[in-house]
């Protein structure tokens, strides 16, 4: 059994730490540049934590697991709706995050006249706009993109914006349709700044390849729902998850439980005792029949 | 001589405060209910700071001030560009603020499909440009609105934003023309509510009227700038100065001196010291002037 550490991309702006550094799609040295919002890193942290092992020990060379199954709420509505037990994962989508940062000019917000304006925030707009349109139409249902963090400086009500930091995410189970709305968001990047007169320069955070997961283990799983008595759908998984990552050195799968109204990383996130229950069950089954 | 506080909407969102008070347009008993981010009051911050007088004291009467004379930086570019030494205000635009709060539904941004969303930020996003297209709409260069604080709640880059808070600045020399484009606000939250599905809610958080500078103390004005050998010309101002308030206990005008660029609310805000010794220089002949 494996728990991941920072799994959630919090601190350093990066999902999935733990695993990213053990497949080493992350490496050590890369791991020491990054810094959180006040500047402090990856060393300071886990040291203050208690961790004092060699980064390099966290690699794990391929062939090292045998197989690897992750069980996770569905953090999706469909289970729940459809009243399925259990979701066998066939494909986990590819995340894109790309920072934009917009510099434009600040100014009085009386005084400074509209015509000679280079409002950060309205090009931000824009550029949020332009974004959830790609996504949409790319024709697919797979397909999603959401802009999670704007910070306005200097962000007060009388003072045009001068600048914006963005922070958006981009997934698709398929990398090529993934590739090309992040293709419209740098083709807006160029418009509105040729427009507005503002400098947009972006950073891509992360753009992972999706996962394919492996059909023996697949089948283990069908087997071990069905002698549980356990109703269960194939699907694809449109979060990302320590698997992605597993999937470099080994060969995976994971389990979905239903959790009501698809609500995820909120304080309401919920999964009764009996979804649980049925998850832990099929996993026990599954691991036991791999490990014959 | 009058110094007063508070004059920038820092703590409380609302600016003048000071002023406001003395004009009674803010009465002693609506300056109580005041909360700033933390929630704490102004009561707590004056005690904090050492005044401990009763607020009731704060209030004039109209009469109290034979005239009010108020000497500022332009806080635009037009007398550095035309090199000329002093503007004499006739008019002080009338701001309006609106908060706006946007409540859409949160999730992950990886499994929540793009059809489903009821995503605050792009929501936001359109409220942005509808303002700024009104404001640039009007037919009147004298137009100006601003969002100059967008907060995304919960800010995380893999989280759908359930919540954001705009504030905006509107303004105009002609307050029927200001109220139009509030108004075209108004009717962009309607729309945009109905069509995404988001709870959209409204706060006035202040619409003054504008100011007519008194014509006496122009002519004294005048005088007092050809005595001292300076260039002049008259002007509106689109920034909003204690000067508004003070005009509804007296009769009120303004002198603008040059700053560097227009810029404003900035570290490199400038006027140089030849640009400030002018403006003194006609302030002090003006209220020699309006002494006798």
């Amino acid at each position: 059994m494996v728990i991941f550490t920072a799994e959630e991309p919090t601190r350093f702006g990066i999902g999935c730490l733990g695993s990213r550094m053990m497949a080493n799609v992350l490496t050590p040295s890369q791991a020491l540049t990054l810094r959180d919002k006040e500047g402090r890193g990856l060393e300071e942290w886990r040291t203050q934590a208690g961790f004092t092992g060699s980064l390099e020990s966290v690699t794990l060379s391929a062939g090292r697991f045998h197989q690897f199954v992750e069980l996770h709420i569905e953090q999706g509505p469909l289970l729940e709706q459809e009243q399925i037990d259990l979701g066998l994962v066939t494909h986990i989508a590819a995340p894109a995050s790309l920072r934009v940062v917009i510099e434009g000019e600040g100014g009085h917000a009386g005084a400074k006249l509209m015509p000679g304006r280079r409002d950060a925030l309205a090009a931000a707009a824009e550029l949020i706009l332009a974004l959830e349109s790609a996504a949409k139409s790319t024709g697919a249902i797979d397909t999603v993109a959401t802009v999670g963090v704007c910070e306005v400086f200097p962000g007060a009500v009388n003072s045009i914006p001068s600048r914006v930091r963005l922070e958006t995410d981009i997934r698709d189970t398929d990398s090529a349709r993934r590739d090309r709305v992040l293709g419209a968001l740098h083709a807006a990047c160029a418009d509105t700044s040729a427009r507005r007169g503002v400098i947009i320069t972006t950073e891509q955070v992360n753009a992972d390849p999706p996962a394919a997961c492996d059909s023996a283990i697949l089948a283990a799983m069908e087997t071990a729902a069905t002698e549980s008595g356990l109703t269960y759908k194939r699907m694809v998984s449109r979060a990302y998850h320590d698997s992605l990552f597993m999937a470099r050195i080994a060969p995976v799968a994971m389990l979905f439980i239903p959790c009501r109204g698809g609500v995820s990383h909120r304080p309401d996130e919920y999964s009764s005792p009996q979804w649980i229950a049925g998850g832990v069950q099929v996993l026990a089954r599954t691991l036991a029949m791999l490990a014959i």
